[in-house]
């Protein structure tokens, strides 16, 4: 159902973003797009500045923007504080998250051991297993493929995309949702060298995911040898990532695509991890802090610090480094003039006395 | 059916890569095998000048290489201005490519929904699921565990390996060839920090590929947030590539395993990209622009422009870097003498005056 | 069962490790469990000397330690030469590697072509497929989602988790482990440029894996172009990890997560790969030599050789290159007043002659 622009701007009020209109608030609005793309019934939305000179081409009934954007006069302007959560919301709001109806497939089924239980209104799809003495929470989406190891423990609301892995007894929270091929608990590389052969550790421990962890496509995160590996409450993770044996970490981090975690790193709260960034084993990253794209972090990292580079140092020296790298030719070649010019001055004294 | 040698040439005159034949044109030949492996039935080829010296030893038939090259005179030859797309026609014409008959498969059957529409002469293999209102071209293979989300639209004679995921939505052109594991249109990592929070930003964009498209091993390519996640036609990637929402990949580019884009990403047509590159959010990598292995990509590139490094800048540069860097002890050490000599010339000549 | 401490150092003379307790041999062992973890009915170690001053705290039953360390007279300890093998000895026997029961699944069955063979007290279970003319081993254990294409052989006691899939003719020796989502054969990024285009290579070669390898989660083996990519007996890989087509790696390697190896490379016996080392094609590895974490190596490296960074270099060299880069502003502002204080001798000396 579509709405006016003055019904968007009190969807926005209810969430206490405060926005101001300029322009028609009858406007019809069927949608959110991009600048770009964006049709005569759908709002648009400017938050990154690179891209403000596209205001004059879009054909946006409205954009949500920054108070300070000067926007072409002839477009219904939307100004809130953050552009990026109102339009957050706006999504949300007029589109909605992905459901997960129940399909109707012919000619399969879901392999359940009987020993497994699977809570009331549970979705589980045809080509999905539930081992031996799994529990499966209220509401669960579990999609084709998937495959739940003996005695996992899965809370209420968790959605598992197609040909999700979860090793024998992984907890997870609730509504965590696990994206497709990803692999949870499958053995870290532990091993010991005895007699001249990689003799291999037993991995005895587990997994554990709190609530409300989102975990992005094709990602690995390794049972502890003993003990439990961890991901705290609300961390979300895109895709592609390793996580080592043993690691743990905190709440409502965000790593981005290709992250790798060696084994027992101590995580803090609220970090960020850039793409490709990696960690070695046995350090801790402090709450808040920031880790720089492909990143090689070989030393534990304060609280709040942001760090950059291979090996990782704080970005502040990165940047000088990187601007002195820069430089490094005509450094080089400063060398070596001043070393002639040195000898030829030595050269002279050397006259003189 | 074996071949002589003389009609291994007439294939390649017919692909007018005017092959000149040095020796035995009654030669059989079953096959292509390597220098190093082949067989007095088999043709081999010299492509790479690195293997020159392997000339001597092999047990091949007949060799294909330029017509620079001294070959051994036991040997016989087949010149031609490019051995690789040479040999690449004999693979193809010899051995074929890799046919996908319909198995004999005991004990499943696919999961089709009925709302779903599959096209003639399909191969929906038991295990496979194709959900609500898909649809699936002419000549389709789809492996057992592949899941076509509700209402992706699939071209004609595209295969599908197994564990092939393709979320909601996902458009694929004809002939596109996904290979095992990989995941398509899976939500990207957009969330907007909302009250100390991370809110998810609903996904409701999609991924489209051209034709043509090839897709390694266990990738992920993020569906839009808004709008969609495109790759053109005839583009070719490897294994456990990582593709951001929203980015844009041109026509007819080669991305090798491990390369990760952010979102947002424009990438021109005839890019190559190097394993293990990466490229940040929201610039531009020009038309056959070249991206070094492991590069970290932080500003825009021009069309035709190789970059290499992190952060990654012009090759000639980044090689007059590398060359002072590898220098930079001595020329640390230099600079602590020049300073050591200066000195005792400023001693002198305070001395002296 | 439980053990006492007194039959814990049974097993580990067993195991020729000459242990000497200190401490109360008829303490009760139920299990190992790490120092922060342990409680009073555990067994615990210290390997990582970072750790020592744990040991004041822990409530373990009792600690595996090397000789020299100076334990809290309180606390039960056996000394050994090494304790990570000793607890690795403690693991396996207390609670012992991971069983693979046949479970009482309803709702599925294998996908099992009539014309492959398998082995007897092999464990293929609802929902794995195995192709035509496919051979599996005795003892072996196929989970749900497998696929093992056509004419693949696979030997005793191999165990293959959720989703592997192994493309046709793929080779595994005895004792092979593969995680959950690896691929292991599809085609590698095999394609020459014809008038243009890139035309697809047939990939027409395989992947053999030796005896006792085992390959992490989410991992991709390309298959060669001619020939064969191969992997060696006893050579374990973690997750994430790309080969490259054609490329041979040794015995007993080590390679950790998301290593990525390009096609052609020849690598030894006994080579460690630390995370998210990249190899580029057609260079040689040494016997036992170690890529450092990040390495991005571009030339051979020899045999026993350790290297580092990208390019890599040998690590005594890198150390120093990473010294000076790390004071490389001070060294260019060193040079810049240099400049200076000799631009003003030659002032100086210019205006004395």
């Amino acid at each position: 159902m579509p709405h006016t622009l003055s019904q968007v701007c009190e969807i926005l009020e209810r969430y206490a973003m405060q926005p101001t209109l300029a322009g028609d608030g009858r406007r019809s609005i069927a949608g959110v797009a991009t600048l770009e793309e964006a049709s005569e019934e759908q709002i648009s939305f400017l938050s990154n500045p690179k891209y403000e000179k596209m205001l004059a081409g879009t054909r946006a009934a409205a954009v949500v923007c920054k108070p300070e954007i000067a926007a072409p006069p002839h477009l219904n302007v939307v100004r809130v504080a953050d552009p990026y959560a109102a339009i957050t919301v706006l999504i949300a709001e007029l589109h909605g998250y992905r459901r997960h109806p129940r399909p109707r497939i012919v000619g399969g089924a879901a392999h359940v051991a009987p020993s497994a239980v699977v809570g009331e209104n549970a979705n589980i799809h045809p080509g999905a297993t539930i081992d031996e003495h799994a529990t499966v929470g209220r509401n669960a989406t579990v999609y084709p493929g998937v495959y739940v190891g003996p005695r996992c423990r899965i809370g209420d609301d968790v959605t598992l995309y197609p040909n999700v892995v979860l090793y024998d007894d992984t907890v997870l929270g609730n509504r965590v949702t696990i994206h497709a091929g990803t692999v949870i608990g499958n053995d870290g590389l532990g091993y010991a060298p005895i007699g001249g052969k990689w003799v291999k550790i037993p991995q005895i421990g587990i997994v554990e995911l709190g609530d409300d962890v989102e975990i992005g496509a094709n990602c690995s995160i390794d049972r502890a040898t003993l003990g439990r590996t961890r991901i705290g409450n609300g961390t979300k993770m895109s895709n592609l990532i390793a996580i080592g044996h043993g690691t743990h970490v905190g709440e409502h981090c965000m790593f981005v695509a290709q992250v790798g975690l060696a084994g027992s790193v101590e995580v803090g709260d609220r970090v960020t991890m850039a793409g490709q960034a990696g960690v070695v084993g046995h350090i801790r990253i402090g709450d808040k802090a920031t880790i720089g794209a492909k990143a090689g972090v070989t030393n534990s990292v304060a609280d709040g610090e942001t760090v950059l580079g291979a090996p990782a140092i704080p970005v502040r020296e990165m940047r000088r480094q990187v601007a002195c790298l820069m430089r490094l030719p005509e450094t080089t070649e400063t060398v070596k003039q001043l070393d002639k010019r040195l000898a030829e001055l030595e050269r002279r004294l050397g006259e003189a006395t």
